[in-house]
Parts: C-alpha cells; structure tokens; sequence
C-alpha cells in the first residue's frame, strides 16, 4: 500500500507524547484526522463545494511504537473501498526512518445537507475512482484475538 | 450490552468540540481511554503490577453526534474476547439522554517487561472472566461500506 | 483567594499527562479554560445573549507539580478587576489534597459582532460585582526574574 | 523583536480549531510549548544534560486571531531577561501572512535532581546571553483592564 497513495507530511508535537514517554494512542487517531483533512483539501478542493462528510467508523492498528521526532511523520493515503453512500480510506504511517507504526481505515459516508445518507455524486466517485488503492493491509481483525 | 458491565460518568470539556461544534471523534477516543485507564484501575489494582498492557488495535464506530453537555457521559466497560495473550475490550458511549453516541473495540495485548507478547497470567485471566460481556453491536465492519 | 468565589470541580484525563509523567502545562491551561466556560454558564446564562467575549491576554503561575488522580480538582474563580470593556477573570486551581497548584487571570473583552471592543452592558457590570475577589495572588511577575 | 529570534515553523491542524471556528487559545500554548522545546534542543543539545527545567509561569497575549491554515506559523523566540536561578523565555507568533498573532513570555528555573531551585550554569548563562532579545512586546499588563 505505501507503493500507491498520496503521501503527506505531519509534524509530530512534544506534547503528543502521553506518560508512557511516546506518541499516544489518542494523538495517532489524530495525525490520521490531520492526513485526511490535508488530503479532502487536494483531491475535492471545489468539488466538495456542499458535500457534508461524516466520519462514521474508524479501525487502527498499532503496529509499532511511535517515538518522537523533530522529522515528520509520512501518512500514505488512498481509498481502500466505495460503496453508494459510502467509501473507505486507507492510511499507513511510517515513522522517519520508514517504519510502519500504524494502519488507519476511516468510513466517510457523504451526507445531505438534512443529514441523512446520499448516494455518492459522481463528480466526487471520479475521484475516488482515481485514488483506489489495495486493501489496508490490517493484520488483526475485530474477535479475533490471539 | 449496556445492561452489563462496569459503567464509568466520564466529564466532556468545551475544548473536546472541533470546529463543527460537536465533539471531535478524536476526542471520543480520548473519552474512550479515559474509561479504560479508569476501568482498569478498578479491575487490576495490584493484580497488575508488573503487567504491561499494549493498545494493539482499536476500532469505533460513530453511531450519532455527542454534543458538548455539562453532564457526564456514561460509557459502559466489558471484555468481548479473550484469547492466549490478548483480550478484547469493548465500550458503549452513551449521552446524558442515553442515546448510544459511539461503540469501540480495543485490543490489549499482554507483553513482557522486553516488549514480546505474553500469555495471560492466570489471575488476571480471572479477572477477564469476571467482566465478560457480549460482542460490540457494531452495526459496520471493515470494507463492508454501503 | 480560596475563601471567596464559585467553585468548579474539574476532572483531570489520564491523557493530560505529559512525558513527564504529569499534568502538562498547556493542560492545566484547558482546565482553566473548562472552568472559565461553566462558570460563564452559570453566571451570565441568559444575560450572555448577543455578547461576544474575547481572551485577550493569560497569565498562568505554576506553584506545584500537578499530578494525575481520579478524584477531580477544585478551581476557584472570581472577578480580579473591571475595566471600562475588559474585566479581569481570576482562578486557582487546588489538587485533590487542597494543595494550589496553578493561579491564572485571563483578561476578557466584550466585543461587539462587529469585532470592536464595546462597554461593558450594565447587566453584565452588575454580575461582575457580584462576584468580585481580590487580586490573584501571584507571586511572579513579567520580567522579575530571580 | 521579530527582527531577532530564533525562528520556528510550526504546522497547525485543523484539530487545533474549536467550536468558535479559529485556533483556540489552549492550542496556541501548544504552538508555543512547541517552539520552546525544537528552540531548547537546538540551543542546549548537550549542554541541557543533567539540567532540569521547570515553567513557573507563562503569560500570553492574544493579539488577533489565528485561523487554520496548511501553511505552518512562525514562532519568533529569544530570551527576555536572565535572573539568578530563572529566566524569561519570549515569543511571538506570526501567522502565514506575517501578522502578529500573540506574544508569550515563559519563565523558566532551572532546577537540581532533587527539585530545589538552582543558579543558572555558566554553560547555560552563556547561551542565554548569545540568545539575548528584547523584551516581549505587551501591550496589556496584568491588573491594568481598560
């Protein structure tokens, strides 16, 4: 997945460290939240133009610790999935020496301006379309502990 | 599942909202980890020294907006899986109206003091089974968008 | 101080520790914040429609490490001065113990919605005095370094 | 005093926002916090070894607002006055148009391993001196509300 996908650049904060002395949980949700607004901006600019998104499901894996670092983070994004109202979008974090340290999927549903589900309008299904990318490669699943 | 488990008031702030006026997911999941510090907190006591616990994966579903309240929400605490060294934890936000807001999943993995996974000591897999509840309803699951 | 003012109990996040392995500065910032918006709430209610209020300018004093508990802390708030459009918003914020932590003011302007300063309305002058206190008192001061 | 400093790009996110649609003003303290700790690694590198800085107080001055932006802010810093055992750390950040948006003054003590407060090292007294800026630009004072 980080072969494809655009990649953006976000800026670690001392203060993201939580006790435990490196980037927290909560802060990486965070970082993700950062890459998925940077990266609505590049793709829709005007096409979002009365397009309400809602976040309606978030997965992450941690998959290595997050340290802090005065070099940003890399978060690799593309669509992982689109349904009719709705689409998946897929993020990998590498730290920076390249590591991965964490796998994001974010459920975005478009909605009407009454809040209700729409069916995905086809200005923005084009784009979708040209930023597909391959499944998030998760590792764990829900119920599935080991 | 909210009729079992352990149930925790957690305090919203002003500065959780973002700039759509409602409470930021990223800051639910900071609600969600301030339930499961307390949470285990009450469980653990001294069953957990020594014990390192690792957030390996986490999942939320956003089931309806939380907006900021000077009352308490409520978010209810049980474990929905156990296996050899991890467990899952599984929450339920509710409002002060009582509305389901969000449901959650996390992934605890016990791990040695040198970072490797560990099976679950027997006291605390006691614990585990004291606490257990059913699975998350979460309603979507991972690259079934509609 | 601690004699006089509205007293708001706030609870501290695990999360609100820093790499430090205690309350964050910018934190106790937020708790500030949280206590300024209840107390708000609970003065002004409906006199507070169509006013605008603008944090000008913080002064926050660190007197003791504040460190991470269940049980919540208490800030204490009164008005430390009033202007012609400005008045000054003391707080002090006690740990679980009783012990001071952290003393701030927080100048706050009235502003019209066009964005000026404005005097200050005789209905908000008369609940200010109501809940005059004395000066903060801080023990620091700008450029007295020692 | 932004014609001399040390100068910091800090990114923003749009997480920084609150309800009111602007970087709130807890989230410029982290800006700050920020730029002190990139600007303390870069001046003290090794010679910070075994020295333990507290903040005692921090005083900031909300000048206008600060809106999201991709752009990173500049956070202009130097030191503002040196005492015996403490010294006054300033700032000032500017937004992507290079408007001044707040000023910030943050006294720093240096501290032993057992908490006590210390005379400033010789080292340290030395890199604070070639660091050495104007005082911080208030124009609001403590108590003096208009």
């Amino acid at each position: 997945m980080s072969d494809s996908g655009d990649v953006f650049e976000i800026h670690l904060r001392w203060g993201d460290m939580d006790a435990l002395g490196h980037i927290n949980n909560v802060q990486i949700a965070r970082l993700f939240e950062q890459a998925r607004v940077e990266c609505f901006n590049r793709w829709f600019g005007n096409a979002r133009r009365g397009i309400h998104l809602l976040v309606a499901r978030q997965e992450i894996e941690y998959v290595s610790i997050l340290h802090y670092s005065t070099d940003p983070v890399r978060i690799v994004c593309s669509i992982s999935a689109v349904g009719r109202s709705s689409f998946e979008f897929g993020y990998e974090l590498l730290d920076p020496k390249g590591t991965v340290c964490a796998l994001a999927e974010t459920t975005v549903v478009i909605m009407t301006a009454e809040g209700k589900p729409a069916p995905i309008p086809d200005e923005v299904r084009t784009i979708l379309a040209d930023h597909r990318g391959g499944p998030v490669p998760f590792r764990r699943r829900r119920g599935a502990t080991d």
